[in-house]
């Protein structure tokens, strides 16, 4: 790679907006482009959780309740990441993993209608498509799930459609559908569709309110840098809150949890889709993550990663595609979310050998390696260190090795 | 209080085979009668914590779902706690709140057989009874919900009882059931029973296996010391594991999740209840937590913990009856859990005053003040220390202020 190619790189960094927030996560050297599975530790998330535990859980033990209003933690992160999702502070609730957060919507949104047709993409993540088996197994095969291929969504969708379950963007090559124009579909119909934004929220400009959206669900471990298994979030449009009743029934979702009454009333609104006593650990750092967001424009984020894209796909086809290697991620931008997905039969060694470089990203099998962006904490460079290093990875065929082959159980 | 009686509790300390085990948590100086609410933390749970955090996932990344085994922790949580309840170690696994696990446990219990009915405690707590409500709503009236007192549940079931689901031991009055004889009774009808062990693990010692349980759930933020909002954890005897089908559906639950299948199959065992991703961070503190519990014996626990309430009974009695405090709980101790409920009209402000003096108890409306005794991190001197308290507090009608008497949001 040319020199001129390594100035280029460090003036975009010189120039990025963005390029302050870095000293907001310490990545040890590290070049990480797996923030699509897993978001880096922000600084703030580990004094937050220092906080809450040496200091909040360790001495204030039950009265934290209180004094620290853990009890209104799901109200209050949902209320901070809504702006992220283009929606109303109450129309967010934090709690649960993102499956459990699927099951509770989808189960409200099938009983309060008669229509027993899902529609679902056949290659939703499959913890969507477990989700929908486990719910018919429950109310018996008139529940009808009908799978269908992405490009064929809008136009499956009809009169006998209760509901659409959809995931924004592809976990394998990125594929970002066009949410508005699906809502506009279904609602057309009389049908609801159910988002699952796990790899769209803090890396694409969300506008839930503006598209209509009527449910959606998603991760806060990935772009949003929640730490691993952090809870997921449940938006529920203002139009619907008053029509869907849960079925997923807690006491922290009742109307007064603390009169301990034996009869369920819901809660008003976003609440009553909370459930079990909250998570205070992994609410809190949540918290303090989403903290990282409090000035960033999601415009900005979503322009500096697709520019990323944009010059990691242009080094990568250069330089890389004498290898073999192809781009399996949508060429057109407004059509990728923030990873690109690159194919080659050999992928799972070449990731391990970028990562033994302490380059990571991350293999989805039979073939794709996958390269989250993240503009919050990756620079430019990054993006030519990295081609750098995969092209020398292919040049010297260092992936060829026992080691790299081994696979992990996690991939 | 007579000089004697001090000396007698500080004997009491001297000889307690339990009191090396205080120095696993630092309470700073309070006395804690709360742990049946939340667990004060234990110093290597904010060890591993903090492992967790500035070492696994700061340094780790992505990685540590291999290199940490994060993936395997519900099971490797759920064996470790498995011995507390007298269980195999794959009868348990750790994760989701315990009103998602009385969902998953309820459903699936409901689908395996043709019966319809469900009976349980008409005090159960109210998540219980709320969860339960759900699962009618969703599956429709034919679901009949059956509420008895609870010495009347024994005799309720019948022929065409589905499940039992019961509550141990009583939040309010730490009333406790006996299991085998409730199982024997619902076995002899072909009826499931599932426990609700929220109040029991941790604090009494529980034998699933011997007692023949077939399916029960609980919380380890109280008598396990797990954490605030801490995972829950599900048991199901091996008798049943084959039987059972999960209803609540996500990939963690899966045989092969990796694999990532369009097509739902369960995994075998425990592991098909599983669902979303796991929670690490929780897991890893509740999972540091039961390590307190690695050299105890429950019986030991359990002794020392009536021993501690038989003298608070007496000491309360003998000082405060006069001022008409009452025992709420079972004065058995065979019938009763690890905590005694004291019933006082002006139980909110009283507890507030001993509060205010760094003796931490709580409150159940209408007029219950609790006590819990945890003999891991408490001394028989604290039992003096507090009733010496009360009886101050009474005598001076210290807790007749207004500051005490406004009530907090969580009570």
């Amino acid at each position: 790679m040319h020199e001129t190619i390594s100035r280029e790189f460090e003036q975009l960094d010189a120039d990025d907006a963005l390029a302050s927030l870095r000293s907001e996560f310490d990545l040890h050297g590290t070049i990480y482009f797996d923030g699509n599975s897993l978001g880096p530790l922000p600084n703030r998330a580990r004094q937050r959780i220092d906080d809450v535990v040496s200091r909040d859980w360790a001495r204030g033990l039950i009265r934290s309740w209180n004094d620290n209003d853990w009890i209104s933690l799901p109200r209050r992160v949902g209320a901070k990441l809504a702006p992220l999702l283009g929606a109303a502070p109450d129309e967010v609730i934090v709690g649960d993993s993102t499956s459990v957060c699927l099951f509770k919507l989808t189960a409200a949104a099938l009983k309060c209608q008669e229509r027993r047709k899902i529609i679902t993409d056949e290659v939703n993540f499959p913890t969507d498509l477990y989700v929908l088996s486990g719910l018919q197994a429950l109310l018996g095969n008139d529940i009808e799930i009908v799978r269908v291929p992405r490009h064929e969504i809008a136009a499956a969708i009809d009169a006998d459609t209760a509901l659409a379950t959809l995931t924004h963007i592809d976990y394998k090559t990125a594929h970002m559908m066009d949410m508005k124009a699906v809502n506009d579909a279904a609602h057309a119909h009389g049908a609801l569709v159910l988002w699952d934004l796990s790899h769209s929220a803090g890396a694409v400009n969300l506008r839930l309110a503006e598209t209509n959206t009527d449910l959606a669900i998603g991760c806060t471990y990935k772009y949003l840098n929640g730490g691993p298994g952090a809870p997921a979030f449940c938006f529920v449009g203002t139009h619907l809150q008053k029509k869907l009743n849960p079925m997923l029934r807690g006491w922290m979702g009742h109307a007064t949890p603390f009169a301990l009454s034996p009869d369920y009333e819901p809660a008003p609104g976003i609440q009553s889709f909370a459930c079990g006593t909250p998570e205070v650990l992994a609410l809190s750092t949540v918290d303090a993550s989403l903290d990282v967001f409090r000035n960033v424009v999601m415009d900005v984020v979503r322009e500096k990663a697709v520019r990323m894209s944009e010059l990691f796909i242009e080094l990568v086809d250069t330089h890389c595609g004498r290898f073999g290697m192809e781009v399996a991620s949508p060429r057109n931008a407004a059509e990728r979310g923030s990873h690109v997905a690159l194919r080659h039969e050999e992928g799972y060694a070449i990731m391990q050998a970028l990562i033994a470089r302490n380059i990571i990203g991350d293999f989805r099998a039979p073939d794709l390696m996958r390269f989250g962006f993240a503009p919050l904490y990756q620079r430019y460079t990054d993006i030519s260190t990295t081609v750098k290093a995969l092209y020398t990875i292919m040049e010297t065929r260092e992936w060829d090795c026992p080691e790299y082959r081994r696979r992990a159980l996690v991939t």
